[in-house]
């Protein structure tokens, strides 16, 4: 027996697709306003993958480039000009931020209706009310779209979130606990949980994003669980030409043998997580238009 | 053997004459307003208990009563009006608000730094984010203090909270898993959870919050385990005088023989509820004093 491939990357650009269709079909071109503070080149190249994507499906983007030198009142400063002007319908912040610069400060700052990545306390805390209307980050939100498209029924099953990250595992738990939404037992842990083996091994479901190489391995696995690998770790690679090699927080080649579904890596959530954010963008335009319409200001705050 | 049992109506006391101490101590007179909509005999008792409870401890407060009647739009007008006055320092919407208003709108419509209940998505979602300064619900709240004051850690112990409510299990297990607090592995499930009770019997503590009398049964509970019952349910009952008495969601009777520690039912988590917005009100005014002071208008919304 080998785990069913839950590809991603295919997924990824049906996605798209679809979102080129939908973009063309509005009355306002959605666009995308990204706030990159300091020159970490990791940094830049995700930024500059995320406006090919935008490109691609006809959304435009805008590029706000601050030093790394930049107080937290200027980026503030930044998204706040961005937060007013009509033109821009997501505003997304790129982690990291230079230190000394407090990123849920600078997150919180974005307001709920613009805020595509989900990372603000308002947009939180709505997905922790059940408000199907809230933006969900972008990799919770890739995952939620994969194991749907797969038919992979959360509902009253048990799902374990290894990693708590304000990014992927804080808000995926979230998001898979709520009754009008996935209504699935989650345990949410970390890597460093007492019994974690034994733990992953009750679970339905795997849903690991801990950013560590290797964590999770057959024995950990009941057969025919699905096994979602969020991780994405660089290793030494001497046999590849820029000397390294994308792994997971899986055992990929160990776990494909036990589990029922399995996510590679690359080629998994990766993708999806970037299809999200044009869902999000497309999403956040479309709300502007609903406001624009809108007699009454109160439907401005909620997004 | 039997179960140590947790007294939340001494720890409350003890809590409440800190309060008093510390109200005696500061600069002004700390003030929490209720908004009561409707008639409700029940919302009534309970507003009117709180109110009890302010006046022992020395904290002003308020009541605005509105009718069954009122629009959203009425109700959110009267907290807008509370948000506005510099003399009161908390504003508390007593549940449940009749049918025809979303109280999740009437909820975020509380400033978060005014937001004593903690039910708001700004505050929440700090409480997702890790934030410290973060409001925390008052039965949650209380649940802690009462951990904490009988030294049972938290610290990568298994945690089963039964009931995902926007009152209680929800900001439970989000304080519950934040690394910056209780560091706990929590499953986050509700009474039609499949597997239920074997999931219980893996837990080092439970906290059940799901409404159902007698849910929690003996051979759910590892021996040894906590057992914090959050459960208030009235059950007829021909010997008492008003014709019932008030159990919780466990069988304590049986429970108390294999736990390590219980809270019963009266007189466990309730009087903690009431302290716990005593201790939130007092920390909202010291809040207004800080505000005050700041020379950056900015702090005023970090609640």
């Amino acid at each position: 027996m080998t785990a069913r491939i839950l590809d991603g990357k295919a997924l990824s650009e049906e996605v798209l697709n679809s979102i080129r269709k939908e973009v063309a079909s509005l009355s306002v071109k959605p666009c995308v306003a990204f706030v990159r503070v300091g020159d970490l080149p990791a940094s830049a190249t995700y930024v500059k993958r995320k406006q090919e994507a935008a490109a691609s499906v006809g959304i435009e983007s805008r590029l706000e480039l601050l030093p790394a030198s930049s107080t937290q009142a200027e980026i503030i400063a930044v998204i706040s000009k961005l937060s007013r002007d009509e033109g821009v319908h997501g505003i997304l912040v790129q982690s990291p931020l230079p230190e000394g610069i407090n990123p849920q400060d600078v997150f919180n700052s974005v307001p709920s209706h613009k805020d595509v990545d989900g990372f603000s306390a308002a947009n939180l805390g709505r997905l922790a009310q059940g408000d199907e209307t809230a933006f969900v980050a972008c990799t919770p939100l890739g995952v939620q779209t994969l194991l749907r498209h797969y038919h992979i029924s959360t509902e009253g099953k048990h799902v374990v979130v290894v990693g708590r990250s304000m990014i992927v595992g804080r808000p995926l738990s979230l998001l898979l606990s709520c009754k009008e939404g996935l209504n699935a037992t989650v345990t949410s842990c970390n890597k460093e949980t007492e019994n974690l083996p034994q733990l992953c091994r009750s679970a339905d479901i795997i849903i690991v994003a801990a950013g560590c190489p290797g964590l999770i391995r057959k024995d950990w696995v009941k057969k025919g669980a699905t096994v979602i690998d969020v991780g994405i770790n660089r290793i030494a690679d001497a046999t590849k030409k820029n000397g390294y090699r994308i792994v997971g927080d899986v055992d990929f080649a160990e776990v494909v043998k036990v589990a029922g579904a399995i996510t590679p890596v690359p080629g998994g959530v990766g993708p999806m997580t970037v299809a999200s954010l044009m869902a999000n963008t497309v999403k956040a335009a479309r709300l502007s238009q609903i406001v624009k319409r809108a007699d009454s200001p109160r439907v401005k705050v909620r997004a």
